[in-house]
C-alpha cells in the first residue's frame, strides 16, 4: 500500500534539486527564457528523445556522451539548435564549459526555431545569472514556455506503509508548433527515489507509451522532444508499484495538458478505442482520430459527424467492418454495428457532449480485444493563425 | 509516332459516349446534381476504389457484380451512400431497376454525406429526366460537384501515324471533404480505343499511382473515391504507348486541378523529392510533406520556413541525414548538405516564390536514386470555415 500526496513544488519536489528560471534576453520583454534544473548530488539518468532523423544538436550532444551521471540541466526556449549540424554541438560544448566548476556533465535542452546558431554570447551571460540555491519551479516553468499560454508542472510525495517517503515531480512544455518552427514538447522530471538506472529507463519507456505518445496537437514530430527523469537516489526510499504509478499520474496529466493547450485548441478530446483485433491496430486507429483533419474541424465546429469519426476508422488501414462498428459520444451511441440511430433527438444530444470543454469518443471496433485511448483537440483559426501569421 | 489534339468536350469526345446532368432537388436552388454516362455500345470497364474499409454501398455493390461489361453509369451528389449497409446495395438495385430496359448493368457512383440513406424516390425521378441523346459534358461535370469551385474536365484526341485516332476524354470532382462528411474524389474517363480490359486496367493502375495517389488535399481517404474507365472500342484503333500518355496527361491535370480546387486551398505546390534510398521512401517523403500541417499553414502564410521542411522529412520515418539532405524552392536551394544558407536576402527571394500560385519545393536526400513527385496545397481560415461551419 502507497499514497499520493500532491506537491505544488515541481520539479523541486524531491530532494535535493533546485530549478530557476532567467531571462537572457531571447525572447522579447525581458520574459523567463532559460531555466536550470541542479540536483546537489549527481543523478542517473532515463530518456526518451525524438524519433524525427533530424535530430537536434542536444540530443546528439547527450548521446554521444555515452554513459554518465550528471547534476545540471541547463534549457533555453526560442531556438531549437536544430539542423546546425557538428556546429550545434560545439556551440554547446563552449557554452557548458563556461559553467561553474561543481557543475558536473552538464546536459543542454533547447526549443524554438530550426536551423539558427544558439546566440552563444546571450546563453553563456544568462547562465552567469543562474543561482544554483534557488528552489523556483514555476519561474523554470515559465521560462521553458513558447507557444504556451500557460505552464504545465505536477508532483507527488509518495508515502509507503511504513511512512518513508519519495518523491517526484515534474514540468514540461506543450505540443505546440514552436515560434515557429515545430511541434515541440520538453519535459523533466525529478525524483529522490532509489531506483536504479535500468529500471527507471524501462518504466519510463512503458509510461511514455500510454502517455505523451498517446498524445496529439498536430502529429508531427519534432527534431527536439524529450523526456528527462533524473534520480539522485537521496531519499533512500523505493518502491516499483509507487513509484510507476507516481509517473503515470503525472505524465498523463501533463500530456493532456499539452492537448488542451495545444495551439488554438478549445476542447480535449479522449479517443478509447475497443474490441480492435490487437492493441496495436487499436493504436493505430486512436492516432488516425485524434490526428484526422476531418475530425478536428468537425470537433471545432461542435458537430457531432459521426460519418467523419467512421471514415477515419476505415482509413486507417486496420481490419474494421461496417456491421461490428459502435460509435459513442460520452455514453452516447450514435451509431451500433450497421444500425443508423442519428436522428434530431439524438442529433441534438450529441450537440450539447461536443459543446463541452472536454469529452470522449469511443469506437469499438467489434472485432477482439485489443484498446488503447489517444488524447486530441480540435483545430479552428487560431491554429491558423498561430501557425502562419506569426511574422505580423 | 502519334498527336494528342486537345478537345472542349470532356466525356463526350470519344465515339458512342453520352452524357448530361440534371436537377433531382438533392442540391439546393436547382442546382444539377444528378448526371449519366450512356454508350450506344456495351464497354469494359476499369476501376480504381478507395482503400478504405467502410466501402460505400456504390462500390460495394459494383463488386458484387463480377465480371460484366455495361452501358451506363449513374451518378449523384449530396449523398454518399455509406455506413448504409445491406440497405445501401439495395436502395442501388430498386433504383437502377427504374432505368429503361436498353440499359444493360448499369452501375451508380455517389458523393456527398455519411450515414444517410438515399432519396430514392428523388433520384428515381430524376432518372427519369434523362435523355440519352445528349451530349452536355459540361452539365454532367458540374452536376457531380459538391464543394468544388469549378468542375474539372480534359479530353484528347489521339491521332497515330496512319491517321487513324481515337479519343479519351473525362471528368471528376474535387478531394474537398463533401457537405459535409468526406474528402471524396470521383473521376470518370472515356475512350473509343480498341483496348481490352485487362490492359486497361494494367495502366490505369499504373497511372493513378502518380497522379490521383500523389495528390492530397487533407490526407483523408474517403469512404467513396472512385476512378472508372470506360471503353466502348468504337474507333477500333489502339496504341499502348499514346494511350497511356494521353491517359497520363488527363490524370495528371484532373489531379493537379483538384489540390488547386482544393477547400480553401491558395496555392498549388508539387514537391519534388529526389535521392532517396529507393521511390517508396521518396513517396513516404512526398506524400509527409503535402499532408504536413506545418508545412500547409507555413504555405498559407507564404513563409519560406525550410526548417519545417526538414523536420517532416525526418519525422517521415525513412533514413535521412541532415548532412546530406538539400532543400530548394522553385530553383533557390535554401538548405544544402549541412550548410546553412539562410539570410536575409534568400528570405526575401524565397517569399516572392511563395506568393506564386503554384511553385515547386524539392528535397534532394543525397542517399541514393529514388524519387517520387506529390501534389499538395495550403491550409488556411477557408478550409476550417468550410469543414467547420457548414451548418451555419
Amino acid at each position: 500500500m502507497y499514497k499520493l500526496i500532491e506537491l505544488q513544488t515541481g520539479v523541486c519536489s524531491a530532494q535535493g534539486f533546485f530549478a530557476d528560471g532567467i531571462s537572457a534576453g531571447l525572447k522579447a520583454n525581458s520574459a523567463k527564457d532559460m531555466a536550470f534544473i541542479y540536483s546537489k548530488k549527481e543523478c542517473e539518468i532515463a530518456s526518451v528523445f525524438t524519433t524525427n532523423k533530424m535530430t537536434a544538436a542536444p540530443i546528439r550532444h547527450f548521446r554521444a556522451k555515452g554513459e554518465f551521471k550528471t547534476n545540471f540541466v541547463l534549457i533555453n526556449a526560442k531556438n531549437a539548435n536544430a539542423m546546425t549540424g557538428k556546429a550545434g554541438v560545439s556551440d554547446i560544448n563552449t557554452i557548458l564549459k563556461t559553467l561553474p566548476t561543481n557543475i558536473i556533465n552538464p546536459v543542454m535542452s533547447s526549443t524554438g526555431v530550426i536551423g539558427v546558431r544558439l546566440p552563444q554570447e546571450k546563453i553563456i551571460a544568462g547562465a552567469k545569472l543562474f543561482d544554483l540555491s534557488k528552489k523556483e519551479p514555476n519561474a523554470a516553468a515559465s521560462a521553458i514556455m513558447t507557444t504556451d499560454s500557460f505552464s504545465k508542472q505536477k508532483a507527488f510525495r509518495v508515502e509507503l506503509e511504513d511512512g518513508s517517503s519519495f518523491s517526484i515531480g515534474a514540468m514540461a512544455k506543450g505540443a505546440g508548433m514552436i515560434n515557429p518552427a515545430m511541434a515541440t514538447m520538453l519535459c523533466f522530471i525529478t525524483t529522490d527515489a532509489k531506483v536504479t538506472k535500468e529500471e527507471m529507463q524501462e518504466i519510463l519507456d512503458e509510461v511514455t507509451l500510454t502517455t505523451f505518445n498517446a498524445a496529439s496537437v498536430d502529429g508531427d514530430t519534432s527534431t527536439n522532444d524529450t523526456v528527462m527523469l533524473l534520480s539522485n537516489g537521496l531519499s533512500d526510499v523505493y518502491d516499483r508499484d509507487a513509484f510507476k504509478v507516481a509517473l503515470e499520474r503525472i505524465m498523463l496529466f501533463l500530456a493532456r495538458e499539452m492537448v488542451r493547450d495545444g495551439e488554438g485548441a478549445t476542447k480535449l478530446v479522449t479517443y478509447r478505442v475497443t474490441g480492435a483485433k490487437d492493441d496495436r491496430e487499436a493504436e493505430i486507429v486512436a492516432k488516425a482520430l485524434s490526428n484526422s483533419l476531418l475530425v478536428k474541424t468537425a470537433l471545432y465546429g461542435e458537430d457531432p459527424n459521426w460519418g467523419r469519426i467512421a471514415s477515419t476508422v476505415g482509413a486507417s488501414g486496420v481490419e474494421a467492418d461496417e456491421e461490428r462498428l459502435s460509435i459513442s459520444f460520452n455514453d452516447l451511441c450514435v451509431y451500433n454495428k450497421g444500425r443508423l440511430l442519428f436522428d434530431e433527438t439524438m442529433e441534438e444530444e450529441a450537440s450539447q457532449i461536443m459543446k463541452l470543454d472536454a469529452f470522449s469518443i469511443s469506437c469499438d471496433l467489434g472485432l477482439g480485444s485489443g484498446e488503447f485511448t489517444s488524447f486530441g483537440c480540435d483545430l479552428g483559426y487560431e491554429y491558423v493563425k498561430i501557425n502562419a501569421d506569426y511574422r505580423t
